[in-house]
């Protein structure tokens, strides 16, 4: 089975500038993730763009979109920011791709000690090679579809719209 | 969605010994993972045994077999070690039972800096919410039925059967 | 013999916010990193502030000279943000104390899996035990004397004033 | 000032094998080390041997003399293994080189995410440039003397010779 990881960017990738002393964009770590966790999984990984998904504008999206549809194989995840995460979703959901899209990201970067961005990774790679086609969203140890998720901002985890978030 | 992580040990929660200068179990490591995951699923962690899988005998499984009967729960999670967890498989698949059991586990132990365990954590997690009934077996980024997978012990990856594991 | 460690946050201790998504200050990572050094000196952890460097005011500067001049203990290390951490020497200099007196700092902050603080308190912490009465900088494995150091902030690192800094 | 950093292997540079489930040496994590820490001391790194320090005998330990002896550097750091630290210390001791030599090694092998050997590396290095010509080994934060030095083995520490080693 044949997976591409679209890259955008976001809190996922982000790395420390020791001489700014700030986070920013250098490169991706999903090569080195993907070898880490020992995953034999057929993989193309696809450096789409590296912003902060709060500076996503239409553009943005279209271009991932692009991506989606350009792609030749139907499983795709896509590493996105958080913030603006169910917003793409619905850009690539209101699509109706005949592929299956799982949206992951992180809240916390991926050079840090306690980040969730490789326990993310995993859900989402599962994710998409089991799933029916469709758009989702996996965050939490959760998946979601594109149509009923949201992120509780004060909480910082995504839930279905109807959900309140406490943990 | 409630769901049952059942711990026997393995490669996945082996610590450092400093004094004796070799790996063992002192407890597991699953509550910080899944408190580093954020990850927000109602989730029941159960210590059955902590053991390296080369120990495991047929009580053991037993051991195993009767947590799975007993839970109230009908998505559970097995961490396991790599070497045994086949058989295991084997066990609990023959058991028939009216559950979605996901095995996982890891070639490397949570607490080495490369450790494959949260990505392995997030993929049986999420697996073990969509797939029907039945036994399986996450690693490496696949999931695999219990009566097709094999660990190719010379190369250190899971594989259906038929594979020959070379990557 | 007796160190006393006073804390006033920079690089060293800062922490990500998950929520708001930057690089702040929570409390001090001294604790655990002397636990994970297996440290057996006597140490005692003072906090006396938690503010990035180049927020430091005279007011700021004096606060930690306080800490200084009022502590039982001869050898103090003091850590501190890396870009105003020649001038708080200098003011802590200027006050000749009869004390050994050990600034250090990081480049990247602990939490992050490259950072450079374990590392530079393990100079500092050594430094402090060996070093006569004065006060030094510890960064980048060398010691520097208080009046003659400088931060090269194009490459990030510490050099004699003498020194171009180039690598 | 030019530093030579000896390596002799020792828990400090031990790696987990993961087809054969247990620790063992493939290289060393000395430069990776030097790296993180922003180190610009000027340091030769030497592999004179990798074994468990449990495994050396006589001509092991004449080896690294002779790379003591054969050093252009007169200040050189040892990594080397804690079980028997003080027995090739006494030997580098008893042969009065005109130079300052300083053991140092890990409780926790470098790949763990808690281990000691990054802090112990700042503290030889730091030691090595500041101390006399002498012989000294650098753990748990502390400098000893070759010949008022011993392992606490029960308690995994390093103690003068009249002291308990109780924490």
């Amino acid at each position: 089975m044949a997976i591409r990881i679209i890259i955008t960017g976001g809190t996922f990738d982000k790395q420390y500038d020791e001489i700014r002393g700030n986070l920013t964009f250098k490169d991706t770590h999903l090569p080195e993730i993907l070898k880490i966790a020992r995953c034999t999984v057929g993989i193309e990984v696809e450096l789409n763009q590296l912003i902060d998904s709060l500076d996503m504008r239409a553009a943005n999206r279209q271009q991932v979109l692009e991506s989606c549809r350009r792609a030749e194989e139907d499983r795709l995840v896509i590493t996105h920011g958080t913030d603006t995460m169910v917003e793409t979703a619905g850009v690539l959901g209101a699509a109706g791709l005949d592929k299956t899209i799982v949206l992951t990201g992180a809240m916390v970067p991926y050079v840090f000690s306690n980040s969730d961005a490789v326990f993310n990774l995993g859900c989402a790679i599962t994710a998409v090679q089991i799933l029916p086609r469709g758009v989702f969203i996996a965050m939490n140890g959760r998946v979601f579809p594109w149509d009923d998720v949201r992120k509780n901002k004060e909480q910082g985890v995504f839930t279905p719209r109807s959900e309140s978030g406490a943990l």
